[in-house]
């Protein structure tokens, strides 16, 4: 059996963040950003505002949620190239430990890369440190590619 | 082995929603409202605005995730009463097909509730018909009750 | 947009039984079969025997694991007819309650049945009744069809 | 904000796997082996044989999910002692790859340790090398420690 092959990126974090800015102007109410492509794993920040807060100054839900969908878009993306249409079929997610109010970081990983499929784990951490918030996995679906 | 207890509500879907209205004001942004409790079901509507719209008019995946999420929670303290510190710890959403731009309703059915943990499927269609679009799965977790 | 299509099942459950025994001789070990297809719908039965058993008398998750699993495959079956190729690509358990030591019957129910994906529910309970002892929701590909 | 603390074993391997033979002898069927303890690590052994593949000489599923299950299980005690009663609420698995038969391998990270719960991921490879075959994400239930 041969070795596992490694992932390569085919654009960097500006050019992925770019093209998505592009194809996907209504992303921005999200206000992440992307830090980092390495090869098979992607860092992504994002800002938090009042919007995404709930009673006790805790983070919610939902906002966790586009973090960790946006975090494997821009992965896929960055592997594959500019192909827009790739689309989440599910994604998974733990809530671990409360986040306080302040901006997170999401750690991507790719586990695979298929003609069909691809399936990457996301950890959320507070951008200014302490226990990881919530972990995630997604599968996104990859259309054909002609 | 004793037959399945059925699950019997506690609250009405008006004093649901007047009660994570009053203790969640932000939750407001998701535009919500409880439609229908029945024994172990919830029946939840969401108008959706442009801002939940992706391009070519899909709904996006986090509008989708909030109204599962919500339905969960207000399933649940239909069926255990004014507890607001019940929180999620892991949902599985599973996006089946697009949506047109349009309102959305989830049906939401208890499947176990237990001291600590509760768990829940959600189905989530368009008001105005058609394919489920999404599919979730939520567990909460339930503070001790003194 | 119109109404959500039904689903029609093209095998029997004795059709369907038949076939997997014929392709999938190993799938013997886990002593099921099928009881009912019904539209979009199946239910499977499992006995249980030591092997199967944990200490305390109660059932494996393993063995709920591959019940669940193998519903979900003859409910796939069932509804797109005689093709030994569609694979498992993701299966979420939630393990509810202790089962105790006896048979089990699985209840599956059709999702989406796309061409590419299939997704599935599946409800377990103890053949004599009681409370739901496991919940899955099970993701199949499906392979191109000529 | 503290910085996350680490992850600290109380148990070697082979004390975990001395313990779980001892007080789940039933769990020998799986041919597993505890290899490695690291802080929030772990590395689990499993030897296939024939009862384990299907049609074409793959692994079945849930030959992978006991693997996966029983990690996260050992992972855990290594981290919390001699605690027998942990329970698994829930556990996700995605397939990747279609396993060539041969013994496996699967590394166990835990991301979440608290009082009630613990949450860990699960990468199951082969053990001759090559691509990944299958990643978990397993949620433990821990009983009230006295």
């Amino acid at each position: 059996m041969s070795a596992a092959k490694p992932f390569e990126p085919v654009m960097t974090a500006a050019e992925v963040e770019n093209f998505v800015m592009a194809v996907f102007p209504q992303s921005d109410i999200y206000r992440w950003f992307a830090k980092d492509v390495r090869p098979g794993e992607i860092s992504v920040g994002m800002r938090i505002s009042d919007q995404d807060l709930r009673p006790g100054g805790t983070i919610s839900g939902p906002t966790m949620f586009a973090l960790a969908d946006v975090t494997a878009y821009l992965l896929i993306l960055a592997h594959i190239g500019e192909v827009a249409l790739a689309v989440t079929t599910s994604l998974t997610i733990n809530f671990l430990n409360k986040p306080e109010p302040g901006d997170l970081v999401a750690h991507g990983r790719l586990i695979k890369l298929g003609k069909r499929l691809a399936v990457c784990e996301v950890h959320i951490e507070p951008e200014s440190g302490g226990p990881m918030v919530a972990q995630a996995t997604a599968t996104y679906s990859i259309p054909p590619r002609g």
